[in-house]
């Protein structure tokens, strides 16, 4: 099975991103990596906003990393048309909008947020979606709860 | 006309930055990609220091991210020597120094920051300075306003 | 000498990290670049955790930037065997866990925190150890004191 079809199986509709005028570019391809500029939590086009551990919970949160991840991969295909050119997963910065007191408890970790990306990746692309990566707590803009960077290796199309 | 030309157009002196020993590289190649460190708010030998949104307004911040991007630019000429060098500007990680509740109102927004160092790359480089980025709130060293991080492809050199 | 045998003469002891089942990888390799995710400031297997400028001085800092620059060098290990393998030393991005206003004070530096990093890996690799880099303040997972993420260059294998 593709990955396209796998995505759809699960019920993920991915379409390329829309590119704004005047605005960074959503990906941008160099050699055959390609890197997204970060994706904020936007689900469906509800934006998910509030610090994570005060305004929603780490379950909420997760939900934000695979809306910010699906993103991603939105605007990854403004560059390559199909999942189906990845041939890597390669490197995830997971950030996420938190208190600066966040992470002084062990339940509350910036790693099970962005666990919500990464277990997305594993569902989609399998071993080929196995990534390094961070995720740290910061403050994001316009207040959104989670923003996620991507950098994916391609086939040479 | 090239990008070089352009700058100086533009009223921008950008000379290579000079390294200091002992001290983190400028900027280094690898392949045909250049990774700047993060460089500072620093316009003209001036630190631009202070939290954006308290300290700082908005319009200062976009000052001081315009300066941050000359800086990459001058880091940059250490390792290529010229601006017409550069076929791509890839990445950008923008990192504002924030309150940690700066983003929660609509007006405070870490992306209109960091619109001061990408209208600095569309004025100098056009197509060429289409990018993807990240723009987010952190803490900085010693207590500097704007630092980014610039990825470049360049010409076979 | 190598820098393998310079690590074991500096009385490092660097072992290839253990991946744990279903975690993100602790290194990847895209042509010849190795990323690492993001290394926690653990020394011997015992966490260093606190804010950093608070709960632990700067000096302290700096040792636990060591320690993660040294689970980063073990990260790498896991994809490429031996240090031998690395020809440069891209750049690292310094994390460090402070309290929002860590950096006000000149003293106060996040810089010289990851030092602690950079020195490291001018012992073992000299030259080839000289690197891009940023270093700044953030909020890390279940309170560590610092995480690094390292991109390095390798030989052809």
């Amino acid at each position: 099975m593709t990955f396209e079809q796998k995505a759809i199986e699960l019920g993920y509709k991915i379409e390329p991103a829309k590119q704004v005028q005047g605005k960074p570019l959503k990906a941008i391809r160099t050699g055959n990596l390609v890197y997204t500029s970060g994706q904020l939590s936007i689900k469906n086009g509800v934006e998910i906003k509030g610090k994570v551990g005060k305004d929603l919970t780490i379950s909420e949160g997760q939900d934000a990393a695979k809306h910010a991840a699906l993103n991603c991969l939105s605007a990854i295909k403004t560059v390559i048309g199909s999942l189906n050119n990845i041939t890597r997963i390669v490197k995830i910065l997971g950030m996420v909008n938190v208190e600066r007191d966040f992470n002084e408890s062990s339940d509350n970790d910036t790693s099970k947020v962005i666990d919500g990306c990464s277990e997305l990746l594993h569902e989609i692309f399998g071993e080929t979606g196995q990534h390094a990566r961070s995720a740290v707590g910061m403050t994001l803009p316009r207040d959104f709860a989670v923003e996620i960077e991507m950098i994916v290796e391609i086939k040479s199309l």
